[in-house]
């Protein structure tokens, strides 16, 4: 198991935010497949890590209409449907390009459960973004009715937030394992895990949303991957992102250079943030490299040719 | 891989039809876990089936209540959903079992895709009951406003009926073996699989739900498994179900009684029926035995000492 990559790769490139057609998120499954495959080229093992943003927050709201007759389950529950959701739509493009390709390699999608500290501070703090835009006002009457968190999301519009502590172990590590020396291509700690915390010699599911960068740098560290490639919508990371005059592209940047720059607020809480320092923490506690690029830039960034690169 | 139990466990042995509050939900895979893990005793391996008919139809109704503002999914991706959803259930309550006990297997719940075949004749029959029930009426009305079917479901009450043909191949079987050797109760196969159909070198999702049964009939003449376990809410088969006068509760049948007693109608085409056809299929593959009893008999049925026994 020297040479395996954890792929990363957010809910909304397989779906827009409302949670979108499935015809379209088939197609978009099948570019995530076929870019997957490739990296697959030179013997390297890959887990896949998707996000569940637009899908929980899909659920969220399609359950609560119906709460006069069908009872609502709690978010982790929901997010344990999207990896079976996203799971399966991943394995089945995945298993179509592996096969076209002539690789003896199958993919497997496992239900993940990662833990989290009962005492974890996000657990009061909802900071986490899921499901569709509303408007303002619409925003703020939902979160009266249900009880919800809302925030404004990166200039796009207001959706509801959910609490997101960080992952501290993940249950099924070994049998992720055993799949990847099995040959399968792993998709695993989908939405970022079900998330639990420890009650004694019980799990008991937490009402939380793990971001998935964060779970694919615990997950790499855990498996001893080499690389950590978390794919978002640019190239690249740049510093002052959005100014005409002042951004800059960066093509590789150290752990305290990535601690630096997210102190001095070079990237949004929502966005790029947590991805440089789900960066830094993989990068940090393995040694090993992280790559930040589009899913069309990521061969190359595995090759060392694009993309933004994390180092010790 | 010798002495493997296939455990196939009813969606409403988990919820009721509506779809179960949380923590009644959580109560009930507690006590499946308990039971299953008391057959793992005797070094018999265990892959658990369950089966998805209220979560399934519950997510099919709280979709088509925001259909307006959010994309509403396949069938097939709504079972993938239930994967997520009872794997979850299930491997967190068997992992607490299984810790309590001092075993040392872990659970893993596998996203599965079941083909059928392209042109098979139920695909346009629907008769697999799922969701909530309904007066005749408000039935009557939801099939015409959302091209549901429906019929009336064993004398409870009228259900959507959606088409349910036969599983004849099982994409993750190898994977799943893999699991099961590497000392984990695997839970696959969900709600009877994802079913798809081969298109030439591609999957394509198909709309319907496959009977967890005979999906669990195939999983265990693919493994090799030396007993088929169909739960259920009676503790035996009978005949003349229903009648005081002539019910006799049947201890052991031969494949040939099995199939003579299903044509003559002994066993309702919703419940019984399937349960009796799938055990008759799979003692018929493979020579070893299928049990018919309900969890609270299962050890003791396991012992011989319970349940209705199918043999060849």
């Amino acid at each position: 198991m020297s040479d395996i990559v954890i792929l990363a790769v957010g809910g909304n490139a397989l779906a827009p935010a409302g949670g979108g057609e499935y015809r379209a998120v088939e197609g978009r499954a099948r570019g995530l497949a076929r870019t997957a495959v490739s990296l697959l080229a030179d013997n390297a093992q890959l887990i896949i890590v998707h996000g569940n943003g637009p899908q929980v927050g899909a659920l969220a709201l399609a359950q609560e209409s119906v709460a006069s007759y069908v009872p609502p389950q709690p978010l982790f529950v929901l997010s344990a449907m999207t990896q079976g959701q996203l799971g399966q739509l991943i394995s089945q493009a995945l298993d179509t390009e592996l096969g076209r390709s002539g690789r003896a390699e199958t993919a497997a999608a496992l239900v993940t459960h990662v833990i989290v500290a009962a005492d974890d501070p996000a657990l009061s703090r909802p900071t986490k973004p899921i499901g569709p835009f509303f408007s303002e006002g619409r925003a703020r009457r939902l979160a009266d009715a249900r009880g919800w968190s809302v925030a404004e999301d990166a200039g796009r519009g207001w959706r509801r937030v959910v609490p997101s502590p960080q992952p501290v172990d993940i249950v099924e590590i070994e049998t992720i394992k055993e799949l990847v020396r099995g040959g399968r291509v792993v998709i695993a700690c989908g939405g970022g895990g079900v998330p639990m915390a420890r009650d004694g010699n019980k799990l008991r599911g937490v009402e939380a949303v793990i971001d998935k960068d964060f779970a694919a740098a615990l997950l790499g560290e855990r498996v001893g991957a080499s690389t950590l490639l978390l794919l978002t919508g640019v190239d690249q990371v740049s510093l002052h992102y959005g100014s005409m005059e002042e951004q800059r592209a960066i093509d590789t940047m150290t752990v305290a250079e990535a601690r630096a720059w997210i102190d001095e607020g070079h990237f949004p809480a929502g966005s790029m943030g947590p991805k440089v320092s789900a960066a830094a923490r993989f990068v940090e506690a393995s040694d090993r490299q992280a790559l930040i690029t589009s899913l069309k830039a990521a061969p190359e960034a595995l090759a060392g040719l694009a993309g933004t690169r994390v180092v010790a």
